[in-house]
């Protein structure tokens, strides 16, 4: 951590920033510059530090943070890459897992027919909305537990391991009694009762990443699941820009530097990011190229009459061509579906 | 709505959406275009009805909402401004109310401290954080039942209704038992479980603005509290854009935005967008300039020693002379603190 | 052009947009809905007229565009897809265009270097900028005249056609006498003398977008150059967002918009965007994935050396290696390079 | 400057960063912590310094640049506030100068009829665009040469000075033999040979914000006019964001920021904000309120005839208003209009 004085702090000024720093148990170091004092803070826990606590006091222009706020997410905590099994299912290996299925889980028969198609296609879990958070309070809200059960059945159907979002506290008991990985969602990447909750689960967790959360401020969220002992997989699914052509931004950049500065495995939803069924297949093209772990993708029996996102959706024959395409861009860059 | 029909779609096309509609119990009009065939969907609900019904069907180019999403929070709903009783405090008439206090309760001296001098300055309300979320799961969490207890004990030392945060469905009740108003963070403004829970309560609810979620987003939350027959009062808190010298740009333009949309009152908290104590009271006037109905400013008695936020909260003192200022500007535009 | 009435609105009022309407050579349809009067006009240019002109109206509640605001960039202009000839390298064929060299061209030395190395690994078309906007007046800015002989030069060597910069309307003759393709960059790409001049001089241009602009601004700036005969070659260089660890978040999302929306080839920057050699493979590999019909990518001798931006330029054996893994890449989506 | 080394670098790594430093005259300072190397980097010119030159070396995981990029705007450069004269009247005083006028000069009659009627509302010096850069090329680009001669008559009749757009180096100099004071718009805020040539003039310049640019860019690009003897105003325009419901958001906190890093005038434009004319009253209030040195306000005799922007002009009539209101607020903060 750096803390620039301002030009003319006194020495007592000065000395309250090495205080300070020492009452924190770090080693300071001073550089006296010819227009400025900089004062370096040297510890190993620098990240965890909150800056403010020197920016307080007088004397200091700036304080700028040089290590990483997280901890357990980082590369450097484990160099070598993470893996993440769901039920078998091996997240981050060089296999590229394929989870599928329906936004929202609407009946047995759509949820069967979505399953048994994207099972055909090549993927390797399933999913399904069951707590739906929905951004109008007259919109359809999931069947819940009824949808919990749904997607235990068409599990023991399809041998395929299940994912479905937990919305709430309360609700990880019960969802992790059905589901064989836990979604956390965009708009709860920074809920910490959820992800401490979620944490202690005994399922793995699919982290989204909050629309508007910058890398940083994704990998910290990770680290409250990581803190509880849980294991993560982290879900680039775009974000807010003031492009309007399309619902969000893909940010394919945060695939390469998540393997840069993080060992957890990385998949993408391409399907919330684009808005529109056009546009899913490049997108997931694209994540394959660029190095995810894994895609998300959603498939609906028949979108045109889907209660949820259907626009967004892809049909079982547009999703099984789509594989197709995925498998030989997945051989590309070495690895498989 | 107005579905856009593709050049060259068909006759057949064309009527799978009309007959779409009248299913929908929408009336419809056909501009039929040189190029293109346009559709005209009327009818009092289509703003709450999602586009993707219509943008999903073959030959639709796009699907333009000319509706808004929210309803009771919108203007046209209530022609006239709403009024929001905090405990006999009155949010949004003439006078501007000043809710201040410490981002975390840490101690029943630290808390009476804060609200001695910020009643003393002229705040109306009294804010105190007990439950804090923090972006770090090794950061101090707040005092939680503590904490409500303590403003509670502030509250009948000063007279002052309190504010606080909620920040789990679970804990409304509780807090609502000890806080005249409830406040929900800006990162919970989509937690749709907390709102319908804070909706049922019997205390108003300050809803933050999400920082990367736009005006109309925000006013489609209010619906969920609006819709359990809650009151509720806005709070601009500043957006996430590129902008980095600042920690979120404080968004003055959303207070005429939402004076002309909506009746709901609004007020500012230049605290969180600043982030720095020096960039506080320009803020804070620019608000009160601008037709804001209150304000919401950390005051902490020694924000050198303060455990969250230091850097942005003001000194009682410096509190103060701000306060002075306000109320000159507060003339100025024909009302008062 | 969707004419939204308030509610309340008088006949008299109605009456002035249709006047307006019809003033402008626009057909009227009324839309009487229950509570507001919905005016829809209709014609072919609706797209190039202002909304404000009926805004500005008393009674106006808001004025929505349906038709785009480009023309003869869109696809609808001219529906299979444009290929653009820089001296017989053609672009957006099957055949993805690399384009490659060094960010500045420094010396002879250098750019020869340069230019035989990218040749011998693939690349079609050298890249060297002359003339350098810089954002600091004390930074290097560029050879200038000296710069487009050295790339003349080193295209006599090679054989390969050169692209450069065009910073100023003045200069566009000049290096139009010396290079085979115009590029405007980010920073110009509303700079509409310099889009007028470019568009009237005879070589074929690649147009940055602006890192803030949307792609309907992007196809409208197009429409300038194409307006004055000429043929142009879109290229997606990132845009800015609120994420901190890259310089440009790559918008992957705008290939398949402009392929849906335009007829023109799109090319993708990913050195400008990531801002560091590590992270170009990874956004190079997406790109391709994605339907770009090239890249231009920045490559340098020595990049520890070089004058600009060498943290972001790859060596020539980095270069190499990536060239054969879009080559597989371009294959698995039936294209080769 | 700090260098953060990788966790592991070598002992030749690190010497090749230190010798690296001291080839640009650097002092150097090693932090040797316990899992990391961090060299400091010291001297009066490390905010010129590229990072890259640094950050391209093998071993190192990050460059942080400490020292601001700008020099001459900076408010450690000069401490107190500078003010700048057009033609007599002085901006950054304590006297707020109104600038207002139409977006484009369209005629002698309407021109002359804005200037008498903001005049005698207590503007100090008048606007008008005679150079329009327009998004589409189909629309009016303004009177240009004519427009000068007209804003020179306006300026015989009324006597107050006169500030217009130029839009391209070659311009300077006639734009100059008319105006008193010369603008650079938002999309040229970075066009470097424009800077540089307007820099030369013997007028002031106005420069407006690029949208999309951070107040460091902003104040880097106030460099190259300070670099050449020239005197600068900076016009804060709003901010491209996320948000839709307003054309740009308008970045107040940028007014504290820049009172607290530069000494240069601070200058806001409501009108381009807002896009709309029920929006910029509130703007404008708050901008006086949050310590702007002045206004630049569109006003059109009869908006709904305007050939440009006429839904964000002010009639006469609404602005004499408006000036009213802004003469107390400004008298509020202790200052006059």
């Amino acid at each position: 951590m750096i803390v620039e004085m301002k030009k003319g702090a006194t020495r007592e000024e000065i000395d309250a920033v090495v205080e300070k720093a020492k009452s924190q148990g770090l080693d300071v170091q001073l550089n006296l510059g010819t227009d400025k004092t900089v004062v370096a803070l040297l510890g190993s826990n620098t990240g965890q530090l909150p800056t403010d606590i020197f920016a307080v006091l007088p004397g200091v222009e700036s304080v700028t943070r040089i290590m990483k706020p997280y901890k357990l997410a980082s590369r450097e905590f484990k160099p070598s890459g993470s893996k993440v099994s769901c039920s078998g299912v091996e997240i981050g290996g060089e296999r590229i897992i394929v989870i599928a299925g329906p936004c929202a889980v609407e009946s047995e028969e759509q949820l069967t027919e979505a399953a048994v198609a994207v099972k055909k296609a090549g993927a390797s879990i399933l999913r399904g909305g069951a707590f739906k958070p929905r951004t109008s309070p007259f919109s359809f809200q999931g069947l819940q537990k009824v949808g919990l059960e749904l997607l235990a059945k068409a599990r023991e159907k399809t041998g395929m391991p299940v994912v479905t979002e937990v919305v709430e506290p309360k609700d990880v008991e019960l969802v992790a009694s059905y589901s064989d990985m836990l979604q956390i969602g965009s708009r709860n990447m920074q809920n910490y009762s959820l992800l401490t909750d979620a944490g202690r689960s005994h399922r793995p967790v699919v982290l989204k990443r909050g629309f508007s959360c910058t890398i940083t401020e994704w990998l910290t969220a990770a680290d409250y699941l990581l803190a509880e002992g849980n294991s993560v997989v982290l879900c680039e699914r775009g974000i807010r820009t003031f492009e309007d052509s399309i619902r969000f931004s893909m940010d394919i950049s945060s695939i390469p530097v998540l393997k840069r500065f993080s060992h957890l495995p990385v998949i993408v939803d391409p399907s919330h990011a684009a808005g529109h069924y056009s546009l899913v297949p490049a997108i997931a093209k694209a994540a394959v190229a660029a190095g995810a772990d894994g895609l998300l993708i959603e498939v609906h029996p028949n979108p045109k009459e889907a209660l949820v996102d259907g626009l967004q959706s892809l049909s079982p024959s547009d999703f099984t061509r789509l594989m197709e395409e995925l498998k030989t861009i997945a051989k590309s860059v070495g690895r498989y579906i």
